[in-house]
């Protein structure tokens, strides 16, 4: 049986799923982390995530050590790795994770990424290989599908890729992480989505101290 | 004991409380209910407003009729409307709903519209009187509060209305209905929030089968 196709975020109550894009090197290249729209970007970002750092799973799975809390929160984020059997993800999302990510990547199964750049794949220690994409979004969610067998296909990001697989009826389900927080600017992870084409069907809503836990599957109208 | 100021609204999961706006007049005039733009507002707002409808409290104070449900949605509309001592709303919300409401006008406490219109107050039957205020947000709040006695304040509409509340730092709490749906444009609440200066912290979450009941306190920075 085939496995669904999903998104999973975290978002502000206003809807962003990231800041106000910097360059990415910015971010993670020394000397540019006193610019002060990289603080912001750091800051909004730190606290649009807030409910993932302290958790155990994602202590382990970016290599941060041991410790870290359990309870909902840590089942849901290591219930959607292991949901997971592939990722598909744009070409900015990788070029930003590819300085950022430990040499283990975090994803532990194939990776396919959505760009112009011809490349070989590319093996990580622990699992993870990217696969870059050169024919658009409907070669790599295929590509992802063979990858995963029966597990789920993750699109994992940017926002804009997201919204892409949403807008071609190619998404199955989503969750969302909705955090306390606004942002006022960023990316808006619903920007220009075809609303007269998607419906939502309520699946599960499940609240923890930190963050609401949202999931829909999405139906045509 | 001083009440609180709050407001409470239903909003899609893309950030809209309310459609594309098309002329208030349009809506509930004879002959008009059949242009597309019309048709495609009250189709949203139906969509966005569906919880609402089929609830007892919802029908009872509209006077549309016995009957209608019970259970948590109910509970929570009837709460908020028994929570609220005076009511707080814009010239738009004032005008669109005088073509809407009843004769016996859903409040049943003193309403004030923030407007340039001078006016003298506008009793309804069944314990709504609308005051009309010409020197600002402040002004009505402060009229309101007095009105409200130890009962909370709602700012009840429309959303820019709402936001210039939030901005100057004068609501204490608020509830959305996140309805799943997706709008892609309209009235969006958080447009142009100063997040530099509001902080939000989670009160409660409450899914129920048709919407996720979210409360925030707010904080300054």
């Amino acid at each position: 049986m085939a496995g669904k196709v999903f998104f999973s975020v975290s978002m502000s109550l206003d809807g962003y799923v990231a800041p106000e894009p910097v360059p990415v090197e910015d971010l993670f290249v020394p000397g540019k982390q006193d610019d002060p729209g990289v603080q912001r970007w750091m800051a909004q970002w730190m606290e649009l995530q807030q409910w993932v750092f302290p958790l155990r799973f994602f202590r382990e799975n970016l290599k941060l050590g041991e410790g870290g809390e359990e309870g909902r929160d840590n089942d849901i984020a290591r219930e959607t790795f292991e949901r997971t059997g592939a990722s598909v993800m744009g070409k900015r999302m990788f070029e930003g994770g590819a300085l950022a990510w430990p040499e283990e990547a975090p994803f532990h199964t194939p990776v396919f990424v959505v760009t112009h750049e011809k490349r070989d794949p590319w093996e990580r220690p622990g699992g993870t290989t990217f696969h870059f994409v050169n024919d658009g979004i409907e070669t790599a969610l295929d590509q992802a599908r063979v990858a995963a067998g029966d597990r789920d296909v993750r699109i994992a990001g940017g926002g804009a890729t997201i919204l892409e697989y949403v807008n071609a009826g190619l998404v199955d389900e989503f969750s969302i992480a909705l955090s306390p927080v606004l942002f006022g600017s960023g990316v808006r992870l619903f920007e220009g989505v075809d609303a007269s084409r998607v419906a939502l069907e309520p699946v599960r809503a499940e609240p923890t101290p930190r963050v609401t836990h949202l999931t829909y599957a999405v139906r045509e109208r």
